[in-house]
């Protein structure tokens, strides 16, 4: 078998067999395949697509590349929760402790920011201590213990995702609805989960920008995961506004505590309300969503949730008090309001433009190497079919660089678009397949 | 500039700006942009092509990436001829003296057979002592002196062509007709020519088997070349068979002396003269064909082309004896005729199948590595529309080694189709474009 004629069989628009596709990805990792030949077969997947056998056959290739999470050992169904990502996408850090208050064991495994996007382990580190490289053993004592852990991938986790990711980035090959299907799955597979639920973003802000791209990632998706066993389920939610009303890392975290004590932005109560009752639902702690929004909702209530996430933060040696004492948490050394140029009401966000703004304050990366600062962010006064007054303002800046402010403002200014229509807000939950 | 923006760029169809395709080939022969970049943006190329700016710029890039030879110093026009390949084609060691004789200078840069079709230097290579490496210097001194010289490509020539054409073999972007205009004409600008006469081989044993792919290459290369200033002509013809009565290095260089001694098969015969005829055209040495064929035959009738082929031999180290004598040749130890099995009309003749006999043979390459034996080859009795009888020879194969031979009838067998229909002959010059 020779990685050039398997090229050659995609680039023609043959399917590949399961052996063609063992042999491309075992061979690249033990980098007998040459960067140069993988790259020429990702654009022509881009171009050509895959079938759902093929993908199932790559996805599982991948999952095998490296250590298989083996969760047996801990009674009950375990649920984890996805999302393609988005701006102040926020929802794990409330969902997780929620579910796992309601007795549904949450091995979640996140990403960090990058580009537009905010990532879940940034915002967890804005919490002083907070520790989100756990061994695969300590990872999984954690679970067995509280029912929870945060962690990132690890190195021995699907090792043909990293290398193909870091391939796709400068190839431009990032794009493919196969690729980041299998991307995605693969990793999610291999953390020894029983059920999935999948936040597929759709608007100015997500990597999906149409609705029907994301529709059809999301059939993929919960096709595979069936395919391969799992229960999954997966949302089409609105990004052409951030979700809530902060992005930041340390701002998303008090966002998240005040949600668990609830209080908060009704776009992101709602979402993590229904997330977790799907992931209720999947993890058989409710029989149906009504009883799993209800059950979530009691956890919340109860105070067992913000339990949860006190012993996590404490398990994973961060300071707990930050949930009682935002004072805690790093903030910004200073704010600036910035106001309307003219009235009317907010016609849209370009939210990937807002995504950039973040991170030109500091609070994402531009590249992977990008520090972050955990204190600066942007809250939203306004949002998506709000009216908005001449002079009022539309968004505070959180910042400790004043050139990065202003060259946040600037983006920001453009990013809002104002006018006198009036404007219906975006429809948050647009689907779910599953 | 990012390598990364310029491959997403075409990825999206967008046309390149001149400025994008130098960086992107000034680079990678620097390299500083690393072949799993290029392989993509080639494979991106094969799916979205190029338009005829990019085309053109890409080409120049290519030219200048290496040594670009100034022939300013010989008078008059200096003109060259290039063959997409074939099997049997031989066509340049009868043209380049013809054409030499009768006043053109023809600098004939030439390549290497590879795969299932043949090389005027592997040809060349068979005449005893015959030396294809001349140093630029005494490319030069030779033109200025007989008006004909034959080289290979130097190392210094468009070696970005080298480069790119070794990354293409390897990731399934060969058979791209930008890719291939480019790589053609940038190799055929950089030797310092005023015209050129394309021979865009289509049928069974070219790379181009659609008639249509042929003319849209061959239209697309005489664009190309006008837009560089240059005089250019493209003919189309018939790969559906070999051409001429013998393949295989020493047999060609028989039939092409032959040629030259006014005697050989008419297919050969017809489109040397038509070849020749254009670059003389081209070379200003006649005024339309009628006077370039006339003139073409006055040369081969006076002895001037042959003596001009003695000549060449002679300055580049060859046996020049081989004219006068064929003994002086390499000849196979052993020859072995191939009755048909039954009888009728040759109905067509897999002519891939047959480079690929004659590469079994050790005639040809199947890899860059493989090693020639100059003796052996096949002598085509019948080709299409001949009648033949069952038990008559349809083929001679010439050959040193028993296995190879019955390996080499094998695949004949396969390649002659016979049956009863009458069948007419394939037109040898299907289009003339320029």
């Amino acid at each position: 078998m020779r990685a050039v004629d398997i090229v050659r069989k995609k680039r023609d628009g043959r399917e590949l067999a399961r052996d063609e596709i063992g042999f491309l990805i075992r061979e690249y990792c033990a980098g007998r395949i040459p960067d140069y030949q993988m790259s020429a077969f990702l654009m022509a997947v881009f171009f050509k697509g895959m079938t759902t056998p093929e993908i199932s056959a790559l996805t599982e290739e991948m999952r095998i590349s490296g250590e298989v999470v083996d969760l047996g050992f801990i009674p009950g169904r375990k649920v984890d929760k996805h999302s393609t990502g988005g701006v102040g996408d926020k929802t794990s850090l409330v969902l997780a402790p929620a579910v796992a208050a309601a007795g549904v064991t949450v091995p979640m495994m996140s990403g960090r920011g990058l580009g537009h996007t905010g990532g879940t382990l940034d915002k967890l580190e804005s919490i002083p201590g907070f520790n989100v490289r756990l061994s695969s053993a300590q990872f999984k004592a954690q679970l067995a213990a509280a029912g929870l852990s945060f962690i990132g991938q690890t190195e021995n986790l699907v090792p043909a995702d990293r290398k193909l990711y870091a391939l796709r980035d400068v190839t431009a090959t990032v794009e493919s609805q196969p690729l980041i299907t299998a991307s995605i799955m693969s990793k999610k597979l291999a953390e020894g989960i029983d059920g999935l639920v999948l936040d597929v973003k759709t608007g100015s802000g997500a990597f999906m920008q149409r609705r029907e791209d994301a529709e059809s990632l999301a059939r993929a998706m919960v096709a595979l995961g069936k395919a391969c066993g799992k229960r999954v389920v997966a949302l089409v939610t609105d990004m052409n506004q951030p979700l809530g009303d902060y992005a930041g890392n340390a701002l998303e975290v008090i966002e998240c505590v005040e949600m668990l004590k609830g209080r908060g932005p009704a776009d992101l109560a709602t979402l993590c309300e229904d997330l977790s009752a799907h992931c209720l639902v999947l993890g058989e702690a409710a029989r149906d969503l009504d009883e799993g929004r209800k059950l979530y909702g009691a956890t919340v209530t109860s105070g067992k949730a913000l339990d949860k996430l006190r012993e996590v933060i404490r398990l994973q040696g961060g300071d707990a008090r930050i949930v009682d004492d935002y004072g805690a948490l790093p903030a910004a050394r200073r704010r600036l309001p910035m106001a309307a140029q003219s009235g009317g009401f907010v016609q849209s966000m370009n939210t990937q433009e807002i995504g950039l703004a973040l991170c030109v304050l500091g609070a994402g990366r531009e590249t992977v190497d990008s520090i972050i600062d955990p204190a600066v962010g942007i809250q939203f006064h306004k949002k998506i079919g709000d009216a908005v007054a001449a002079g009022e303002p539309l968004c505070t800046i959180y910042f400790n660089d004043e050139d990065r402010c202003r060259d946040a403002m600037k983006r920001m200014t453009e990013a809002y678009v104002i006018g006198s229509a009036a404007v219906e807000r975006p429809l948050l939950i647009k689907k779910t397949i599953g």
